[in-house]
């Protein structure tokens, strides 16, 4: 066998909850009380551009699930790496039994378009109304149509764009339950590719 | 207005698809001509634990679309960095027109649980069942049941849990249209909250 041939060999681990790298998002909610409360999330993002859509799964176990539901709103706070602590303290406790953003210290923002809370410190924050509900087996996957994206301003430069380096954004990787901070550039999207196969020469 | 006031300001950018960092996934189908295709997703990840799915968002028009619905299969294979420009090459351009695993020099792996082909040179492919197809404009969400996870060996350590930085994933950034590379180990989930709130001197 070559070294090449070497290099493909994969093993098997089984139908395990693996995908690599994942985003991280604060889902924010009124409850039954009307308390604001914000879940961990590790399982979602964007799923549609027109009209921009994100989904976010949600254990049908937890205090966000009934508030989703009844409420059919939730925000989404993106953090950045100085709340660490903090987001992974908020997958550690349910909003049924403690009051996350008074424990934490954190704000909550009023939502301008939806009625949910969001997170005033993070650095970007997206306003959610409830499209679909997927019931999937230990998750519910929402799907929310995206009203609003809020961004700190000094993340935008002067097209409104965000840049990356500025949101200071993490991701986390399950099974090996880590928290990774975001690297160098890499490559342009959409241009780097140009150098290969029917592009090239070209 | 205080310093700490003025850092959390935040401004409306408006309904955009934008919700920071995303992973990247090659998503493997063959087609009508029973040829393998690749293609370049950045909508997409884990949805639910028990069963472990997985969901990817699907341009209506792309020619993928077609193979998904029509064989109910697919994979996900995730590139390493050495594979940024192939992986960008397979968003420039359709399976319609182009065998891209001969284009770019890629073999096509045999689905083992699947009919669907995977991309071997990844170090990560995932085989998937179609399970539920939701429409949500333009792009279908298609979440499909994993069957099995496979990874190259010398990226698991000795529980036989993926080391994320050997596995030297990259992800993407929407708007920008930027790759970044995974940067450095921020904490561990589950571990590093406990030093907050309620947790707090337990």
């Amino acid at each position: 066998m070559s070294a090449g041939k070497k290099e493909k060999r994969l093993v098997s681990i089984g139908p395990r909850p693996f995908a690599g790298l994942a985003p991280v998002f604060w889902v924010g909610t009124y409850d039954s009380r009307n308390r604001a409360n914000i879940m961990t999330a590790a399982m979602g993002g964007l799923c549609c551009l027109h009209p921009p859509c994100l989904s976010v799964s949600v254990d049908t176990s937890s205090w966000t699930h009934g508030a989703i539901s009844e409420r059919r709103a939730f925000t989404v706070s993106i953090p950045d790496q100085s709340l660490v602590r903090e987001f992974d303290f908020c997958g550690l406790v349910s909003g049924r039994d403690e009051d996350k953003f008074s424990a934490l210290g954190l704000t909550p923002g009023v939502g301008e378009h939806v009625d949910a809370p969001y997170v005033e410190e993070c650095p970007v924050v997206i306003e959610l109304l409830l499209r679909h509900s997927l019931p999937l087996g230990s998750h519910t996957q929402f799907v929310g149509e995206i009203m609003d994206v809020k961004i700190r301003p000094e993340c935008l430069n002067s097209d409104l764009v965000p840049e990356p380096e500025a949101l200071r954004s993490f991701c986390f990787y399950p099974m090996s339950g880590e928290y990774y901070d975001l690297g160098r550039f890499l490559a342009r999207a959409f241009a780097v590719g140009k150098t290969l196969g029917s592009f090239y020469g070209k």
